[in-house]
């Protein structure tokens, strides 16, 4: 039988993939330069595409990393200088906090239980606080923010840099791209690609703060520094051979997404969501680990299992239906099921049928 | 009609590599999680291979990185407190003397004209110098450095770390590792897979140099820093979602040419190289731009083309051959062809006579 896997990255690849890469086997993609015209003019339409995606303003750039945690590093080095304050709520949220800290920044860590969360509109930061690290969807937990608790923690603080970790929740929810100042994510999670590439979007308040850390002396100049990103990124390139693969494959994914419809996609996130939670509420012997509909994940549902999960992912792998385990503290306690936009809604219903039959 | 790309890298895909790219989406390892066993032990697999096919002993770490240049910063970083010496012959092993030198440490270069080469085994290095950089193949020019005559450096300068660029001609060369402390390279050249990976090999000498950094608190602790990759590669693993496919298709491709022999390849590499260098030699309008035979790579043939190469490399695009423009200054002045080991024999003496019968 076929494997399902309902991980939350890497997971199920999109259901376009495996042909666009054959696709793309065929059309030499992989054997062009990636300073030839070619893949100026391929990385473009992918940038193009996932701009009209995201309805993503044209002060923002879009660069390439190899990861998530390379925006983490980045970051680190160009936007702070000294003050950053992070909400922690869960193991990626505190990722970020520690390689803040790793670079000898005075990075301020907000925690609350994983699984919780913080009350931004609430939030009091001090004035010298350079940059605000949140995750809007905590992939080890299952717990997100809405965008409008973000909107009014900026809505108070309009000076410091705003920079929001979508790593696993893009492109379900619809941000506004005039409250924030950096948005990154990956594309192994909802994007359904091979693992291997990073997207990081950041505006001009960003480059402005680097240029300043430049003057200033303060700068990391490394090759994927943001404003050599940026300066390559202009160009439609990037600053040395990429996962061209991936970006080509990035552009095909995002352009399948938007013939589907965004919103279409995102109606079935809510019924996809809606299915698991429902399980984790009916089931005996599970429990929806974020209480609070309003902070609950849409791509990632987490699920405290009573006497521990371990039976259930392996009967559920014996049936080629791979669900991930809890993330880091909730290993072997926790499940975390991915519905992102490549699992069908049938593929849901399908999997809570089968935990609901299962006796584990 | 099917391309063939000669180009220098990216390049022609190893000729079994989208076999296996097909095998991959069945086996589903583009979902497999990075931290599960099924890619610990396919991680294994890749590094044993490799360090089979290279000779490598078991006091050198293999880690993954995006890109060789990545490797120069985290070079950069943490093996050099302050004193560093480049044997510029090229643009490539220029960049890695300007990567250093953008890290702010005091990094020496000494430059001779492209296509020609330094006389390592009369060269004479300060005693603070701690690292010593070097391209042994300039993927720019086609200029390479004898492994004996890096020996013979060696021999009078044990000092220092040695690190060698080998980023388009492993696997061709032999080096005997007692000799070097790291050594580097990029998938998309001589491997023949997607970009998107870089190899970094180095001993413990390097690992020494790092600790002896962070006690000093010279370290630059970033997500990808030395002692973070070598920690995660003692696990079979990397410090984030990695480039998983390209791993898998590096243990994959390794195989085939373990299988192949490496002593038939690196036949292969002599013949090859032969024919392109008696093109250049016989050619009205061709000249070879690396003059002496010991010094010329096995792997890209580089010449000069009277009257500029633009209208050379236009008229073999359109019979579906695409060889490599100059690098840099010598942009539309030079041809660049690689004879990779996925280049087969007949394709190299194809190229050569359509090379002959065109009028260019």
């Amino acid at each position: 039988m076929k494997n399902i896997f309902f991980t939350p990255g890497p997971s199920a690849l999109y259901f376009t993939a495996e042909q666009h890469i054959k696709e793309a086997l065929k059309s030499d993609i992989a054997s062009i330069s990636h300073r030839s015209k070619a893949y100026v003019k391929m990385h473009q339409e992918t940038t193009e595409l996932l701009r009209e995606l995201l309805q993503l303003p044209e002060n923002f750039t879009i660069g390439f990393t190899s990861s998530a945690t390379e925006v983490w590093d980045r970051m680190s080095e160009n936007l702070i200088r000294k003050h950053s304050v992070h909400f922690i709520n869960g193991d990626f949220s505190k990722k970020f906090h520690t390689a803040v800290s790793a670079h000898g920044k005075n990075a301020e860590g907000r925690t609350v239980a994983a699984g919780t969360h913080h009350d931004l509109p609430s939030a009091v930061i001090d004035s010298n606080v350079e940059l605000i690290g949140l995750a809007q969807n905590e992939t080890s937990t299952g717990a997100a923010m809405p965008v409008e608790d973000i909107y009014r923690l900026r809505a108070k603080y309009q000076d410091p840099l705003l920079v929001i970790d979508a790593v696993s929740s893009l492109p379900i929810p619809q941000f506004d791209f005039t409250q924030l100042d950096s948005l990154y994510f990956s594309v192994q999670k909802s994007f359904g690609l091979p693992a291997g590439l990073g997207v990081w979007t950041f505006n001009e308040r960003c480059l402005e703060k680097a240029e300043q850390l430049k003057a200033e002396g303060n700068y990391h100049d490394s090759y994927n520094s943001i404003l050599k990103i940026a300066k390559m990124a202009a160009k439609h390139q990037t600053t040395c051979t990429p996962n061209v693969l991936n970006i080509y494959l990035l552009g095909k994914v995002v352009k399948d997404m938007l013939t589907k419809g965004i919103d279409q996609i995102r109606q079935e996130a809510n019924y996809k969501s809606a299915l698991l939670y429902n399980l984790f509420e009916t089931h005996p012997k599970l429990n929806a680990f974020v209480k609070e509909n309003k902070f609950r994940s849409k791509t990632v549902g987490v699920a405290e299992v009573e006497g521990g999960s371990e039976s259930l992912i392996k009967r559920l792998a014996k049936k080629g239906l791979n669900i991930g385990n809890g993330y880091g503290e909730f290993k072997n306690k926790h499940i975390r099921i991915a519905s992102f936009p490549t699992h069908s809604k049938e593929q849901i219903e399908m999997l809570v049928d089968e935990i609901n039959q299962l006796d584990f």
